[in-house]
């Protein structure tokens, strides 16, 4: 059973487009903020890897289905995991629900390739270090 | 041929990470910029045909590929136009390239669905209206 | 003494710009977003208000002091009240405070002016409403 | 006279809030991007004086009055300029205008301090160098 990690928010005014409801690259930018916390859950904080070993999980393929539009002060909650690791790449999968009614309000993915970055602009493809790929297997 | 809307934008400093790159969910920002864009230039201004007709093209799906990071003031160029026309939906294909070096930096889609607002919290899929339909495929 | 209303907050990934530190537009959003977290608190749900009565608390004035940096993942809190009532008028003040070592990272406030929306583009400023005000009054 | 710096931005759907007028926080990232592109006009580029010596304009106050609202694709303009250069702090102003009728939306202004970053973390106030205040004060 793969480990899930839980986020709970309020939808806020700026968070509306002119109809009212959520704009949808917020879920974008909450899908990336669950997964930053997914990461230090279990143990692999992204920035410490960025700064301890120049280790970037990037993002190289997004994607989301949108089923029902949450609104004003709406209390949501992001549920994380892995979905797969290959040699290179781990896939995350993330679930927005209604709080109010437990109503899926969005399933999304994200595809995130392994890169050393070798200096400010020269990034790699790497496979994903032994350590990592323990922890990350566990949590799976 | 489809017809092809371009916009160019150059990239600002709130738009970057602490890696100094482009942080994701801004793409979808100027996707979805980029459509609106795209549905004026073609005669179907989106926030018209909500006030005229009560119609809105909701986003039910999007997705994007990212091959190369943006940077600090960088020249891109959005390139939108429609890829497929069905009974009640729409996708959109939106490239953004580079100018500096005409590399693509991403490539993306949003599927849209014809909806009918029928009061301000109900709302309803309906086939799109022939006399858009016949624009949208004049453009396709 | 004044009613506080206070919110806390996990600073995220996409908050952070190039130097790493919060892009100080975030701390506007999360102003006002505190703002409508206050008025819900006292009974005043700000889209309530416009749903039921019209009535828009809307913005003419905002400002902020910012004394150190906020960082990805810092703890914080924001501590929101009113400072004064006028004919008019409602001044909110807000503060960050890092809940690490209790720094004070902003100081902020709000100018917000009682607004009466007659229709989608008519808007006309009007004295607070009586109810309205007492309600004010108590939690200043 | 001061040197003016012009930008023009058409407003989108992104951009609005609830009330299909622009979420407020909007104006201060645009400023910023403005104060950016001002700099690279006058030949002071802001991530070229961080990365070459590590100096940063740091914003440490900032304030608006929003005297009317920007709508959906409204085309307006953002002149910025140089108000006041004092030992260590730059006083920026910035307008936004309207290109239909000339009204102006917003008035605001950015108090930056010049700051040497010594380290990652170790940012400490300093006197403007004299060569670059020399530019600055051409464009006063």
């Amino acid at each position: 059973m793969a480990f899930k990690s839980r986020i709970t928010k309020k939808v806020t005014w700026g968070d509306l487009d002119a109809l009212g409801i959520v704009f949808y690259p917020r879920f974008y930018e909450w899908m990336d903020e669950a997964s930053h916390i997914f990461f230090d859950k279990i143990g692999l904080n992204l920035v410490g890897l960025l700064n301890e070993k120049n280790i970037i999980f990037a993002l190289v393929e997004t994607g989301a289905t949108y089923t029902k539009p949450a609104r004003y002060h709406d209390e949501i909650e992001i549920i994380s995991y892995i979905k797969d690791i290959e040699e290179k790449t781990l896939f995350m999968r993330h679930k927005i629900r209604s709080l109010k009614d437990n109503s899926i309000l969005m399933e999304g993915y994200e595809k995130r390739i392994c890169v050393k970055q070798l200096s400010k602009e020269d990034l790699k493809a790497i496979a994903i270090p032994e350590d990592l790929r323990q922890i990350l297997g566990m949590h799976k």
